[in-house]
């Protein structure tokens, strides 16, 4: 199976990254984490984007906040899919990562998903893999279904408690 | 190959969406086009979306101005990628669009691109099949060669047109 | 008298939706209270919609943050009127499931109240019940003076601070 | 049948209110059109308001931009339902008179719909009355279904298209 | 002396409201505190207002969070100059009071502070008072001298720390 | 009487000013116009306004776009009250110039209006002047009058229409 | 002199960027103008970057729209001052280019002016190369006084015109 | 070695301001701290601004929140580089400085950073001094290098940290 990246702009963002990892693992998709900075480390960045496809990744996640180049700069330089976070930083609420992660100009697309939202990224990336593995599509359905099980005992339990 | 889908929420979303057939046909994606609206026929998106996958899609891209539900409501039915355009309307410059399309609960991605970027949600659906398919895969390096290529003519002009 | 009806998109939306519940009681309207995601569960979520009408009920609140389309896709299964909760979540101050909630297409309307706003909400429940329920109307006009009463203490109480 | 009322701030917000009208008469919901200021003519907004119930209304529509304060200064002299319409001006794109209109405090609620959403205003306002009116719920459903229909003739159309 | 009325839209809104009646007792200016809702006592505060000018008043001051009306609402009973002032409450950290109070139509105009700026509206109220007072106007020049000296203050004691 | 002035940031607000200038003549306030720019004419700018209330003037309008210091630059040198209009320029909607001149700190006071307000700016003017003149602040109860009947004739006019 | 470039990202960022070059030319500044994209020629942009001090620049100016990386990715690659032009874009009014062009994080600045604000950037261009250069510096203050003079020229004609 | 100056608008603002001081330490570039207000101490900011160039500086940093017009008013009293730092107070999160600093008008630029950049404020400082200075150039490059070798480091632990 191809494998995933996961890339932080910055080791802050670990505690929001941490949650895509969750998934990844939960789904027993191989990937790797790196702290690479579009800013203060471009060329590693780059080298890393460039050689991602041989190197066997199918997946790129990008996390970043404030002026989020990070998953633009690694969809420059990749024609695979690149998933970016948007990191919620102290000022602004988010919408800064958000506008410079997803407003990109035409011909490199970055797969943008909710401020703060890693956990959407890993399952994204996770999708993105299973459109050829059909095990692993299976594996989303029964997640999916495992979710709006949780809902269905949260409806029962929270509707018998107006009730009485 | 796996088929693209590209759903819009509202005949009046067709000049937005056209740029992403434009692509799709340049890269030989078989895809269908169709007008689903969250809203006003949920169950032909909601159908649609269920059956997807078996009916030979890979990746759908959908497009939906305002509270733009569209992509979501197709990413509940389905676990294949789901790419939203956010499209801009009459007012809020496409804000809501694109939080309504961004912003979306853990497990249920939408792979968002810029407002009104059509464009790119082909390209990245196309990056999606090609994770797979190697030879797709070339086809964007190409295309990002090309892209490069006429920028760099570009350069050449203008850099030239001011040294005069 | 008819039903109406609480749904919230997450548990965790409780302790905002509990403030609705509260005025309900008040006006000894009566009601249930459900969890349906709009993404997780979006069968129940249709189901329930689509027969509310029949099983008794005259109006259904819907709470929901960030890309809140649940008030929106329970509107597109009922002709009941739904009135929409935008809940504030980690990121944007609520603007995203504002805007999600209210920007509704033509033939499709939400008829929505502050961020957070869910007594608001069941206060409107309850005007919309009593457009043909005069007793009801008689209490909502008693509530209102009551209102203002608290309001003339406050006044009272304040103003006078102030002189000494 | 109760009858609804269209307010709208200035006479220049009518080419938006008209839209209003269109939909009230499409289901023979009988209405009254009037021009009632917040600021200007507080006195006049406010009497209707407070008559406006023994005067045979059911339900109030108010349409104002800008600092809109006119669906709740109607909301503060009547218990009946009020649906706000926040008008787009020539500044903010309608994000004044959207906040202005939904961000009512406890207890007086206005059921907000989009920006410039007349015709929705109108639909909500049906709804309400239909609740209590299984004749005029018909029609809604009947509604829903020819709009329906319209958007699936638009999909074969499309859809056809891209198949050549 | 005319006198200033200072009218909060509820009693939470006090410990803003209290920064101004602070300032205003500096410079001795006779006020009234209000708690006056344009919603929850639509009546109260029309009454104040008409009355405001033969009541003594020469400029009213008004405090409302979130759909901001009370000092539109005051402004449209009188030709008094009113002072709003938009205060932050729990979501959009005080953009929709701000909106809501300063984006008022032509002909009734609310002279807007900043966010929470209670403070300032009291200063402006001294200073519209102060017109046709010189001796008013005198205490003003001598406040702004204090207020400059106090920032030499800081100025010396803080760029002689970044000497050493 | 005392006088108005209006000054703007650049000739190019002129068109927007010019409403403030026939509100003013409406009501018979002396008043002058003139161009000072806070960044390319600080020196002009601060001598008119230390001189202002010396030189005869009650209160001034200062109207400027963008980063719109010009109001509280004004605001700096005076205590005269001093009111803004945010100009809206070819970004962002006017948003820049209604926060750069709203948002002022404790002390220094700025009465914003409306972005674009300006005839707003001047009825605020003529109230400021009218608190200590008895025969401006009738002439300002009569403008409201005559305001309120035109409202009212579009009233009767547009109601009527909708009759037939 | 040490040279100033100027690029852009796209070339129909020319029309903002034309107003740049106006201004360098004026104060005899030399300078070259290039069209490199952050996203489809990172390479090129990289190497210029890399190489622009030893290759005689003193300052770089780049201008993007939406989610314009470009300054960033050029002031990863260098220690000479970058000057970032935000350009508005057919959304969102120009806000996305601006944070995502000034939002970037420690250690790597962008001098960002206002949105389409060209001829700043130029005169920042100037400015910096002025820090050294004292005739240079003796032009930027004459440019001031012209740029005072014109205002004042626009003074007393408007002033007169409403004397009359 | 041209000096630096660092101003801040309120001593408030210092708790942001010293990062900036702390790199300029860093750098050895000399420097001054004062606290003037564009609003309370004009003359003080003016005075200071105007003798900057022959008093030594090379470079002014100018801290200020809400309508943080200091930097605007420093740039229109010199041909200094002035850079802007937006400093997030306790509404809006930071938007209103960053515009008051950014959209200033043609021909008074502001090189403006990030909200609460005062870091970056500080970097740039340095750049601009070094643009004619090769040795603090050489100290920049160095810096850029350890910056990199930091998050090379944090991205071996915890790349390693995901691989057991």
């Amino acid at each position: 199976m191809k494998k995933a990246a996961i890339i932080m702009g910055s080791d802050s963002d670990l505690p929001i990254v941490e949650k895509a990892a969750v998934v990844l693992k939960d789904f027993n998709v191989p990937f790797e984490v790196h702290v690479y900075s579009a800013h203060r480390t471009p060329d590693e960045a780059k080298d890393f984007s460039t050689n991602a496809r041989k190197n066997g990744f199918g997946v790129i996640i990008a996390a970043a906040g404030m002026a989020a180049h990070l998953a633009g700069a690694i969809a420059a330089n990749t024609t695979l899919p690149v998933i970016g976070i948007p990191v919620k930083s102290s000022a602004l609420e988010g919408m800064d990562a958000l506008l410079s992660t997803v407003m990109m100009p035409p011909g490199i697309p970055v797969a943008t998903v909710a401020i703060n939202g890693a956990a959407n990224a890993a399952f994204l990336a996770v999708q993105i893999l299973a459109v050829s593995d059909s095990e692993l599509a299976a594996k989303l359905d029964c997640s999916r279904k495992l979710a709006a099980e949780k809902v269905l005992e949260k409806d029962t339990a929270i509707s018998a408690s107006f009730l009485s």
